[in-house]
């Protein structure tokens, strides 16, 4: 039998060289990214006629140079990283934005596809699947109200399909330039709820991820206006806003959802924290629980009658009052000053809120602790 | 408004150079790739200090080399292709398996990432999303009676959600060093299936993806054994076709199925062929639709006793009988001879069967026809 299958395996490499065939047994150059027992990192690519090349990614605030063995594989060695999950890219003789051919993980932002590694520990844990039950991760389509179907990602906790159990619901939304696809790919939604819901951290419960660019359906490719170049797009404008209502009756009459204020959460980040604002104060009856994540909170378009109104509406929205009102933004991050102005006109009116301050910026590393965080805290 | 998202804009690209913000506002070095009006596809590379630049895709036999601009973008236009999805990356100096770092689309396929494009026309617009119903594809996780809960990727068809309606269910198997993730990402599955039951090609029905390489319990990444370098790995020593009941029994049950022969299929490819002859053969009254794609027929492990007695279980089957049994090859597949010879098997004892015999070899590109081919005469 070992010789049947080391024939196959001979076959294979031998005849899957000629072009008619699938080219998946190439050679290896390199492996890369090795996690080194110290926490170190190290990064290999094959480019034996480059003159230089530099590793770069939120790891490090400087390209790293690498240098060059003899058998033409470039190389670095980081210093040992604390726990948690980094991308990174290599520049190539001024080519850059070049993936790692030899590291198969790679997730999209936006319309960057950027190779990533997970250093072991408590945060990098979080983002990396464990041996725990796992939820359902669903590609839906649902037609909120508008008449067009659009796609949402939708994850249901383990034992949803084995109960008659109902369950609150999480509204998690992306920022300009994301879609439906965002919080479960780079921000490692399902990873996160996976494990916070086995340690009993958090509440079993149903997350919902729309896509709040109005002008499409649907991530990129998944729609017919097919394979078009993702880019820093949003909806601002209060369609979304206006839609939103639709899409949370649609949630309610096709899973077994907690339909009421107490068990509905909503949260997101950037463009995704100025929707939230929004919805949650223009239907102060909905969510118990409202997450601003790095939130664009000062945007509001003049003339667009769900943006009007903002004292109004908040002192409405604080009047029906809330269980938690959860404020994060990094340090660093550029809109760190409007968020000051936020929390300015919050306190004014002593408006209950908490507020939670991390080091660094608008980045999904900040979005995904902001997750961890806000999560654990609903529906308690 | 329009200046106040400007600022936005202005002040996003400004400061997200900092390394504490997300490096998603790149400059754009290039568009890549471009689909002509003559369906002629345009690659380009932003290599500035290259001195050779070649694009190597499933579209040329050999590799195509590139032309410097004098803004150092490489260059290079196909002749005018055939509707398809094509998948390519380049080779820069020497080093190999470059992603077009304009392209955000990218499919794995074992362990490596290429980036493609489709050309429309009859077969490209089956493998791209259309304004059509679309259905749902959800990741989730069965303990189908190992005791290990298994990832699977199941397709439940438009309209699914809002009827009461029961389905037909199609078991689609990957091949060696797939995974359940092979037949939606490379495969197009859900593409194929939304335009196929839309345009009342294909029944609407289920598809069920399973994890047939027993050695893990979903694709990589999913599961604890953290970030593996995917390889060609599967199994073939009769343990999957061994949990097959234990799958068909969990859809089943978790899902509004027509659970009868006549309303099961089962189809695979390569590896996944082999596991396809021996599940429908060891469970004759499973399944009445069975495809055998480039199937590895001849691959039998001595010793194990589902693979056994093959020609009595096969006069079994055929004595069960089913509506179709299914063989396709390429002509320039490696596994050519074994199919011949496997036919050769059937024809002797007379068995019916249809074959399907195309142009080329061990493929997604003829896998995703042999889908297309066999999904169209299921459950008529």
């Amino acid at each position: 039998m070992i010789r049947k299958i080391f024939t196959l395996l001979l076959s294979l490499s031998t005849l899957l060289t000629a072009s008619a065939q699938q080219n998946l047994w190439q050679r290896d150059y390199s492996t890369s990214p090795v996690v080194n027992d110290d926490k170190s990192v190290t990064l290999r690519l094959y480019a034996p006629e480059a003159r230089s090349v530099v590793a770069e990614g939120d790891f490090t605030t400087e390209p790293m140079a690498m240098m060059r063995r003899e058998d033409g594989v470039w190389e670095v060695t980081t210093a040992p990283l604390p726990s948690e999950l980094y991308t990174y890219r290599f520049t190539v003789d001024g080519m850059c934005n070049v993936n790692d051919p030899s590291n198969s993980y790679v997730m999209r932002d936006v319309g960057t596809q950027m190779n990533y590694f997970i250093i072991p520990g408590e945060r990098g844990n979080l983002y990396a699947a464990q041996q725990v039950p796992h939820g359902t991760v669903a590609r839906v389509w649902a037609d909120a109200g508008d008449g067009r179907e659009r796609r949402m990602v939708v994850y249901t906790p383990a034992g949803y399909e084995d109960s008659r159990r109902k369950y609150p619901v999480l509204y998690l939304l992306h920022g300009m330039g994301g879609d439906e696809e965002a919080w479960s790919a780079t921000g490692r939604m399902a990873e996160i709820m996976d494990n916070l819901i086995a340690t009993r951290r958090a509440e079993p419960m149903i997350v919902v991820m729309t896509n709040g660019c109005m002008r499409h359906v649907s991530a990129p490719g998944y729609s017919e206006e097919g394979m078009w170049r993702p880019y820093m797009s949003g909806s601002m404008d209060g369609s979304f806003e206006a839609l939103f209502p639709g899409i949370v009756a649609w949630v309610d009459s096709h899973y077994r959802t907690k339909a009421k204020k107490a068990s509905r959460a909503i949260a997101g980040l950037s463009m995704g924290g100025f929707h939230t604002l929004h919805i949650s104060m223009e239907y102060p009856t909905m969510f118990d629980y409202v997450g601003l994540f790095s939130a664009a909170v000062m945007r509001q378009k003049e003339g667009v009658e769900i943006y009007a109104h903002l004292e109004e509406k908040l002192a409405h929205q604080f009047d029906e009052g809330m269980k938690l009102y959860w404020i994060a933004i990094g340090k660093d991050d550029f809109l760190y000053e409007e968020n000051v102005a936020y929390r300015a006109l919050l306190d004014k009116e002593q408006y209950p809120y908490s507020y939670y301050e991390s080091e660094g910026g608008h980045t999904w590393r900040n979005w995904r602790v902001y997750l961890v965080e806000f999560a654990t805290q609903l529906f308690k």
